[in-house]
């Protein structure tokens, strides 16, 4: 392979970033994403390809070669040959050689290799053969269709005669009914089938599901195939048998497994270059393929879809943006983290059902790109409330959507969210408006104020707790799988306390901020509420230097120095600085126990040990594998929860270095697997217990820490927090960070800001457009305005845990 | 390759034959397959291997490398190169060369390669690298465990050194944890996993599961691996990366796909031969290995299972040994038949919920095998009877057995089986005492007699008729997918009505026969309705040529030559034979019709032409793929109905060509793609639709033609039949067998026999041990006591078919 750096950053024109990687071998997980509305595909840089649309349950339209389990999208999916794919193999007719392109099947080194991940495209940029050639993949708008690109031209000073085979992955369809063939009058290969089904009303169901695969390309091709096994013959996907002839045998599958494969020989005369534009994608009938091939087919068709797509893509632009003289980390905050959280708030992760927590928290950062989406989101979340106040398990997207998987589990902890979450909401729009909308219930037509819905989720939560005033867990709270804890109706939960005080704090501290009309009893019930509860949670559970997670069942307090496994987790730490239970001594203590048992070279891991073996009283979480998801690995939405706690007591160094940390980078890429395109819902934890795959990334971009790791950013690294009066302005800017500049979008206001240390001053100092500031509101910021705010603030210390 | 025949059929001393394959190539999906009460195991020539064990529901320990879907078995299973399977890789450490053996993953061409099916082991002879390989697996009588045995022997003059790696898949076990490494107490790889859930009452259903698979030497390793990702590195399966270096890395899996790789580094002088012993299996936890270890490791130890094991199969024994001077055809006959009975009747097809018309059927069979088992059986199955009368959905055969799949669709037909399969039974032992036991039923503790079921049976059939008298078909008949034809409450069966009528004489013929103490109301009111039954099938289902297969809801008779596809059903032919309610005219058309529409090279087709599109009236079977399964395959069930019906009217000739056609055989193996071991549950039909496909088998041995065809043999081409006072003799000798003789055992007495046509004989002739009988009823038949007998045909017409 050539000498390229392994990994660049090239800035574009317009500002955004693409990441590029030069061998499909060091990184063989590295991926991208693409989504729309409808559909989101992962693209791995060797060729293979994890997609799914919605109709309106995930559905496949490239399957694998067997039949496949329906489930929720798992961590660290793992490749094999036969996995589904686009591929492209490339004869050199005049030597009979034959490469596969971007890499897989055939996995031949070649001369120059780059994937790269645009914002809305995913290219591949290669030369071999003296060929150079271009694959490139973007998805449209609304449509379910992954739109192709494959260019070559020919480099060298003598005529080629070659011949492309895109092999695009159908796979196994159905045990029904299966088949393909072409169709000369589409100039595509259409494999139908019909999803499995044995009982009457699921054929009804099923009617309108899109069970066609079709391939579509905009040239004739010379021949094609599209049977599997006959396509790959004795041979084997990494030399298969149909490529020994000079052409294709023009085979379908019938009751077989279908594939789409088209040749297409081309003779290149020196520089010329040839480009093939090709379709793939989903339909319920071939008139489909005839609307989506006069929609996409064709040079212009092409670039306005392109053009329409970025266009889409671009609407993920959030309210800050940064230089902090670290070109990768400002590169990730200012494009592919709000590009992340836009994918979470405006798709909600394509599910049908999100969790209410995840639902809440993915629209909490919705707030900072298009604040009418976390609006409406919330509206939509408390109808689905019921009286009693009890928040749902999922919210419902659609009509005919129903709880699934993890959302058949009772879990208690769904109330806090809202007023939680609701304040970044209020803080970036100041809309109390949104307090007195009238909505009715899951289970009742009767219209109460949002504010009446909040309220009835806080006094639902008050009363789901025990003798002790600490929160019943159920089978689970903000951790789904420690289900056991309190099946039995016993055990309580350290988190969901201290979520349920910080909740009721939160909410006060907003009526206080924003005049909200709240019964003076009930405010003070809140408060002290919130007190007892962390009372109760210091007299039960503080053990030494931590608060424990919580008490079984039978009363076992865990999570504490006695536990051989699961001595200490990170939530109960992070919320009771949230909340006000850990005075000071003991936030000291918790960090210091953090730092000693948790803290990796890959940020904090949820809890250590990581469990070995099943723990009845605890539940499912010790039966998952060590150091995987919820059972120790570095969990980022729990490290984004202790980053934020840390701010909120003034750990402004340790917050910034654990956040550096969470993030992707090209330096940490070889360790996480992953280049800096998302943060992976996890990185591999039980650091001293399994260290070898310590740190390896999840490659799962559904993670619930975008939203607060931007918050994060916004309110606290940068310190320009909206308020009822304006922006508050009090950076939180490391000993290490010496200036950081940038700009806010504020309530449609355009704020340039320079933030800078100095020992000039002793006491922050603010200068908006060079006038200077008096306390720290900006009060006066109007829509559409440019403003130029400078920020100088007294020399950080170098270490402010004490 | 060898120039040896690709097929043979070696009988061994003990008179079971040895079926072998001499190429991988020729018939990539032929299979082989061992069972035992707990678990089964499909074996395909090139190193596959689909296995499933029972706990109680079916599990895998060999899995997929991505999450696979529970289902039941599907035909013509697809393999692809990461399919589970066994291999073994084997390096000439002196040349650096590889191979893999049997064949896959690597492919490579063998000096010899001989794939050979045993009655109770599966074996592969292969020889290349101037070495002997043998590698030969069984399974044992009840524990979940395989036992391979790896032998190789050099040659060669000179020393060889060699390392050989077994392989075995492991694959995705579980997205919640998975990991193995190597046990050296144990000298076992063991891969533990945990089955993925999220309810509470789950864990503790889950608690018994056996998630842990092992692989287990009785040599100790040079080396290991267990990382399947990693062993095969950039190398893929065909060329591993993990085999470049001299020892295999000792690589754990870790939240990572598990394999069971081992490598025997070993040298061997002329002549010199090395056997090695491996156990594979799952197991609930370590100390199960040990167990199993202690049992079966060992020479004597592995002598001892492999005699067990085969006692156990053996047992498959049946009643009827033929010797028609047709190797191939006896060779199936006699062996491969009545073992694939056996296995139908002695574990039902390894499911917990049988169909209940499988159920009832397939131990018709175990009566030729074991009656008692029949008897057993039939007890269960009318215990679980409705005390309205309603057969159940399926048979539960534990406790916690749940009906699953197609059992919670209503079939109308589940009434009809016990009185048409009882008379086998009753035939084979005249124990009339099974008609008076007692038997509660599924909703009441009410204890009636064994004849009241049966009656309760049929009284409950005669009351699911309409106005016409014809039987509603609810959603679905013996024909599962039919299931629109009368979802909506009005649509009915021919075939359902004639079998309800065949049903009806049938119990009333064994009441005349076995003398039962039947109401004589009763008898006379089934004879009625049997006649007012098939009266009404030939005033409303007679069309032209044939009968139509039914009306549907709408009142739409469909199954006739008005139908563009699905013209002609071949079971309402069959049973209008068996029912009485064809006449001869009828009978002939029929036949005609049959075979100008539906008789291919391989059989019978089930109907044609096969539907290409959804019939909304009609149904699921509709959609299935033309010539598949239910929609015009050659499906073999419905095949031995019309066989068996031909015998009935004496259509000998027609019966026997038929009853050939069907045998999967070494003539057809090109075509079927499959070994003369088993019959498959179809041949790919719609031959004038997609004659390309035509013939091919599904390989699935999972069928309820096995009895059927059993009993055609016994009862009518024999014509060996049991009744009240003895044996009957009534040979249906087709033209072209001029002489057939073999033994019938029958109530313990043991009948040889010699059967032939003679120009000499005007009628039948009976010699019993040289004595003339008069009749055709041998009454003398003494358990223990070994007869001959000799039977004289007068010549028989070529063609009876007038």
């Amino acid at each position: 392979m050539s000498e390229l750096p392994l990994f660049t950053i090239d800035t574009e024109l317009d500002g955004l970033s693409r990441i590029k990687l030069s061998s499909p071998i060091k990184l063989p997980n590295a991926t991208g994403y693409l989504w729309n509305r409808a559909m989101v595909m992962q693209v791995n840089c060797r060729g293979y390809v994890n997609s799914q649309f919605m109709q309106p349950e995930p559905a496949k339209y490239s399957y694998a070669p067997n039949m496949e389990a329906k489930s929720f999208i798992q961590p660290e999916h793992s490749y094999f040959s036969h996995h589904p794919g686009r591929f492209f193999y490339l004869k050199d007719e005049d030597s009979g050689e034959i490469i596969s392109l971007p890499y897989e099947p055939k996995r031949v080194q070649l001369d120059k290799f780059s994937f790269e991940l645009g914002n809305s495209d995913i290219t591949w940029l290669i030369e071999h053969f003296g060929l150079q050639i271009t694959i490139k993949v973007n998805l449209t708008k609304e449509d379910l269709i992954e739109c192709w690109l494959f260019s070559v031209k020919n480099l060298t000073e003598t005529k080629k005669n070659i011949s492309v085979y895109p092999y695009f992955s159908i796979g196994y369809m159905s045990w029904m009914n299966q088949s393909a063939t072409f169709d000369k009058s589409l100039n595509a290969i259409v494999a139908h089938s019909v999803t499995p089904y044995q009982k009457v009303a699921d054929y009804f169901a099923n009617k309108q599901l899109k069970d066609t695969t079709f391939f579509l390309s905009d040239t004739p091709p010379t021949a094609w195939h599209a049977n599997q096994k006959d396509f790959e013959g004795e041979g084997g996907l990494h030399q298969p048998s149909a490529l020994v002839a000079e052409n294709l045998g023009n085979v379908e599958a019938r009751y077989e497994t279908p594939v789409a494969v088209m040749q297409f020989q081309q003779p290149l005369l020196p520089n010329e270059h040839k480009t093939y534009q090709f379709l793939f994608g989903p339909v319920k009938d071939t008139s489909e393929i005839d609307e989506l091939r006069e929609k996409y087919l064709g040079h212009s068709q092409r670039q306005k879809a392109i053009k329409t797509y970025h266009e889409y893509i671009s609407q993920s632009e959030a309210c800050l943006t940064i230089n902090s003289n670290n070109d990768s980390f400002d590169d990730f905050v200012n494009h592919w983290l709000p590009r992340q959280m836009y994918y979470h708030g405006d798709v909600n992760r394509l599910s049908t059902d999100p969790q209410t927590r995840n639902y809440i928290q993915d629209n909490m950062g919705m707030a900072f790109i298009n604040s009418k989406q976390t609006r409406e989101a919330y509206i939509l979340a408390v109808s689905q409330q019921a009286i009693n106040g009890a928040m749902p398990e999922g919210v419902l997207l659609h009509s005919d959507a129903k709880l699934k998987y993890i959302n058949q589990v009772p879990h208690a902890d769904h109330g806090v969210w809202l007023p939680i979450c609701l304040s970044v909401y209020l803080n970036e729009t100041a809309d109390v408006s949104l307090l007195s909308e009238m909505i009715t219930f899951a289970d009742s037509s009767q219209e109460q104020s949002f504010i009446c819905h909040i309220e009835l989720a806080l006094d639902y939560l008050l009363n789901a707790t025990d003798r002790r005033g600490l929160s019943f867990i159920e089978q689970g709270d903000w951790c789904d799988p420690m289900n056991m804890v309190g099946y039995k109706g016993q055990g309580v939960s350290t988190w969901l306390s201290l979520a349920t005080a910080y909740a009721l704090n939160t909410w006060c501290d907003l009526c206080n901020e924003y005049n909200i009309d709240i019964n003076q009893q009930k405010y003070n019930e809140y408060r002290f509420a919130a007190k007892a509860i962390n009372a109760a949670v210091n007299k039960y559970l503080w053990h030494g230097q931590w608060f424990a997670r919580g008490i079984t069942d039978d009363g076992r307090v865990f999570g504490t120095d006695k536990d051989l496994e699961g001595k200490i987790f990170l939530n109960p730490q992070s919320w009771s600085m949230l909340s006000g239970a850990a005075n000071e001594h003991q936030q000291l203590d918790m960090i210091e126990a953090i730092s000693e048992q948790l803290i990796t070279p890959q940020g904090v891991m949820m809890l250590a040990p990581s469990y070995t073996r099943m723990v009845e009283d605890i539940g499912r979480i010790t039966q998952k594998h060590p150091g995987v998801s919820e059972n120790g690995s570095v969990y980022n939405h729990a490290a984004i929860f202790y980053i934020y706690a840390l701010y909120q007591v003034g750990q402004n160094n340790l917050a910034f270095e654990l956040l550096c940390k969470m993030l992707p980078s090209l330096d940490n890429a070889e360790i996480t697997g992953q280049l800096p395109v998302y943060i992976p819902n996890y990185y591999r934890g039980a650091f001293y217990q399994f260290p070898e795959q310590a740190g390896r990334s999840s490659h799962l971009f559904n993670t619930g820490t975008t939203s607060w790791l931007y918050r994060c950013l916004v309110e606290e690294l940068c310190g320009l927090k909206g308020c009822a009066s304006g922006l508050r302005v009090a950076p939180k800017i490391p000993a290490s960070l010496q200036k950081l500049s940038g700009q806010r979008i504020f309530r449609e206001a355009i704020v340039n800001f320079d933030i800078e240390q100095t020992k000039e001053v002793l006491n922050m100092e603010l200068l908006l457009d060079k006038h200077i500031i008096t306390g720290n509101v900006l009060t006066c910021l109007q829509a559409g305005q440019h403003y130029q705010l400078q920020v100088r603030l007294p020399k950080v210390s170098e270490d402010n845990v004490q």
